[in-house]
């Protein structure tokens, strides 16, 4: 990968500037758990599995600068920008996966020196970046598995080496068919309205030289009715414990459209997606953000001053329309339910 | 209606500029016929039956102009600007469908003096934009009785008063409904990449004080399966004769959704937009557009530059998908094939 999505260095945490790109590759050093906290919320950086890595990190940041006497008051403080962390951005269960694991880290070392809890939050947050390098190249092997040779592969959002520490979870299956020699090409949703499609996916696949075409989201049905469409490959948000699955707005679109077709449609996410605790998709919380990012398109005003506009971030696509999902412990298939369970205890 | 579309006025024919809305309601005049033909391939002018009067009121415009001794210099001339015309855009029916009744009624006068058949193709022109209007209104009045007190109506690009002479097709259903005193609302798909349903339709919409909703394309299956949608109208360039609809790309995911969700979707078109020389969609040829319509918007790049884009402007919606097609002479159900004959007949 030639750019780095999120990293960690000299006491502070460095991330490329998402709301910029393609046009400018900026990045941000950010010293104050709050800028980190912001920079999820507005979207400085996203995608599931790359927000639970900022938000362990701006917690690990937050915990370094905890100035307490006594361990009570220092959890109280650690538990405080736990909380902040949480209320950064509703769907996405990594976030609060990441959460959990760095308090649960916390808790473990609680009667440990302070400075010493400190240095062990800072090392976990790393840890999962690391980890999720590791989790996504794993979701690629297993995953080029069920790319046929000469495939042309829709994808919706990105999913890419952004969304995550690097590499990618449906572009990390992409990536890795590529990289095992198939000859694959990519058509990419622009994904309206925050346009990850147009912004990201088009420019990470063109670094990585895999040939990428850009398309507009109401194009997908045209050119799966054209034959032009192999499979789909898409990211996930959240996947209840029956596999319906949680991810950006359009991907349920996507999947109807490949059923109708015949055409595969395959989910990759790392297993810390997976939400046991909800046993389906109504349950989960879906955000509605700002109506600007429909009425406006890099600060142009595109509709009337004063539209009525609903911005709903993400859909569910149920697990029937679902033929696999891919993660880094092995795919399910059918059945996810009792197939999950295995996975996430793998 | 609070704005002409197009209109013939003082040997010039005037329209307003679609590439300007909303941000600027502009009205170009024009007394040069290649400038007409400029408007449509620009789409300064765009809706299938708009196009057909445009294409109209070009012939006529440049009829008045023709420096001709003999009928056969004259309509040498003339036919080289039908030819010019036929040229702007290939996919709705409605440009063709104009030429040749202008081209038919200059045939019939072609034993009259010169001036004469001037002044007969201008009043022609004239006639095709009168009588688009009534069509609208009827087209109207038969699609009103599908729509149900309290509907939610999705509508995909504008098939509205813009799209037509007035009033339009799919938003011609919408009025009648509204004016008929239902209390309904309108959900209007953006419409990438040219943003006809951001820009144009919630605009005359807003101007009629009619509820209307903006949302992305990709959204209108998460309203859909939220229960958010009572039944979909859109317009139509072009209807072969087993009833397969060529519209605006998008327009097939949206009936595919629609049907998967059990909602009806009505197709809302003139008499002259069936072409029956056409037994089904797959002879119908799909424009496609330059590539800066999807990675410029207002002239802001959105991808990287130099990516591959595919931007083909219309799809074909089988007819099996579409519950009824709504013409000015009534409404055609299943067997499209004979009704067709009886309302092209009527």
């Amino acid at each position: 990968m030639s750019f780095r999505t999120i990293e960690w260095r000299d006491n502070a945490v460095l991330m490329i500037d998402q709301t910029r790109l393609p046009a400018e590759e900026v990045y941000h050093r950010y010293t104050d758990f709050t800028f980190v906290a912001d920079a999820i919320r507005n979207m400085i950086i996203r995608g599931a599995p790359a927000i639970g890595v900022a938000a362990a990190m701006g917690i690990a940041l937050g915990a370094q600068k905890i100035n307490a006497d006594t361990a009570e008051s220092f959890f109280r403080q650690l538990f405080d920008i736990c909380d902040l962390m949480s209320k950064t951005r509703p769907t996405a269960v990594n976030l609060f996966w990441a959460i959990e694991r760095i308090k649960k880290k916390a808790l473990e070392l609680k009667d440990s020196p302070l400075d010493s809890i400190k240095e062990e939050l800072k090392n976990e947050a790393i840890l999962i970046e690391r980890e999720d390098l590791e989790t996504c190249k794993s979701i690629g092997r297993h995953g080029a598995e069920l790319i046929p040779e000469g495939a042309t592969i829709l994808t919706h959002c990105n999913a890419g080496g952004l969304a995550t520490a690097g590499y990618g979870t449906a572009l990390g299956v992409i990536r890795a068919a590529h990289h095992a020699g198939k000859n694959i090409r990519v058509f990419a949703d622009e994904t309206r309205p925050w346009l990850q499609g147009a912004r990201l996916t088009t420019w990470e696949l063109m670094k990585d030289n895999i040939p990428v075409t850009l398309i507009s989201d109401n194009m997908a049905g045209f050119f799966m009715s054209r034959g032009e469409i192999t499979c789909c490959v898409v990211g996930a948000d959240r996947i209840a414990a029956n596999g319906d699955t949680a991810n950006k707005i359009g991907t349920y679109s996507v999947a109807v459209l490949a059923r109708e077709h015949g055409i595969p449609f395959y989910v990759a996410a790392p297993v810390s997606t997976l939400d046991l605790s909800m046993s389906d998709g109504s349950c989960i919380p879906i955000e509605e953000r700002p109506v600007t990012e429909v009425t406006r398109i890099r600060g142009i005003q595109i509709a009337p001053e004063g539209v009525n506009v609903r911005n709903p971030s993400f859909d569910i696509t149920p697990a029937r329309y679902i033929s696999a999902i891919i993660t880094e412990h092995g795919i399910a298939k059918d059945n996810f339910k009792e197939q999950f369970k295995a996975l996430a205890a793998a």
